[in-house]
């Protein structure tokens, strides 16, 4: 089965839990056992697992990404001048895969499952492959 | 087939080789062909597909992480001070997916398959989901 | 089906796009629905998804992934000298998992699939294994 959902963001660099949204296909789909992948459809914005607890976790991994990745660099040659939000995506990844058991998401304690806005505010889609096996 | 396994770590930052652990799930399982799905159940330790031979590609790798993400950062708001291990997990990622052929991993010949402590030494788990395929 | 197709680099730092190779397997393979999992068979090549359109993207990742992970590291200890290499082979992924619908891959409008020589030039392999589900 394969689903798109849609998530807005509402700031250039944000962190969007979405396991709610992926917990939800995954009712709907009725698999018992096997795996869901998550994909961004972009090249700026990625999905990652991370803290589910303490929303500063979430500032602060921003904040660093954004030191290891500034916005601007003299040399970038890229013109739509995004070049940060590209390596923040390939460094995260354009997609996940989560493991199915018994209809339940198998995360940690504190996993939860993250859409990553690395050059928003956007309308984004993500794809939600959900698989037998 | 779904298992955990466990791993004990000795330092604050650790790359353990799990990739016999693996195989011998894999052995258990049976399977000939598909994947396996390799993932931390931790927001501050990761997965990682690296160097098998030189251990002082491990050394380098981890010092080097702490240069990019440093352990304390005056910016950092996280009351826990563990910011830069969640950084670390989310770079090089919660899991990885591994390929089975004819009852063995397909892993190049430098290839290992590496549980990264970034906050230890702690008792850690690794859920380990064999898919047909 | 597991495949393995040959990618030959010609820099020292290089972001080749195999999308077409990729889809040419799975033309092959005849699969609607399912997955195909790309694996760089190195511990200093990657696999990454990202911007297919203007080609300063590729270079200015390549020279920002340069200095944060710089060539040369008066702490390094590995012999061979390419101890960055790994950490870009570890930061960006060993590989990619991406999505079939319908027989052909889901990739949005700006995405393409590429193969990152991290010390070429060299020849190199690429494991590709196409999963129905």
């Amino acid at each position: 089965m394969l689903e798109t959902i849609s998530v807005t963001t509402s700031s250039h660099s944000e962190m969007v839990d979405i396991t709610e949204q992926i917990e939800e296909q995954l009712q709907k789909s009725n698999l018992r056992n096997g795996i869901v992948i998550v994909q961004s459809m972009h090249t700026t914005a990625s999905i990652t697992v991370n803290e589910n607890a303490d929303p500063d976790v979430k500032k602060d991994m921003l904040m660093r990404l954004d030191e290891v990745y500034p916005w601007t660099h003299r040399k970038d040659l890229h013109a739509e001048g995004n070049t940060a939000s590209h390596l923040k995506t390939s460094t995260l990844g354009h997609s996940q895969t989560l493991l199915v058991d018994d209809g339940k998401l198998v995360l940690g304690t504190w996993q939860g499952v993250y859409f990553c806005e690395f050059d928003g505010p956007r309308s984004r889609k993500v794809a939600i492959k959900i698989m037998e096996g």
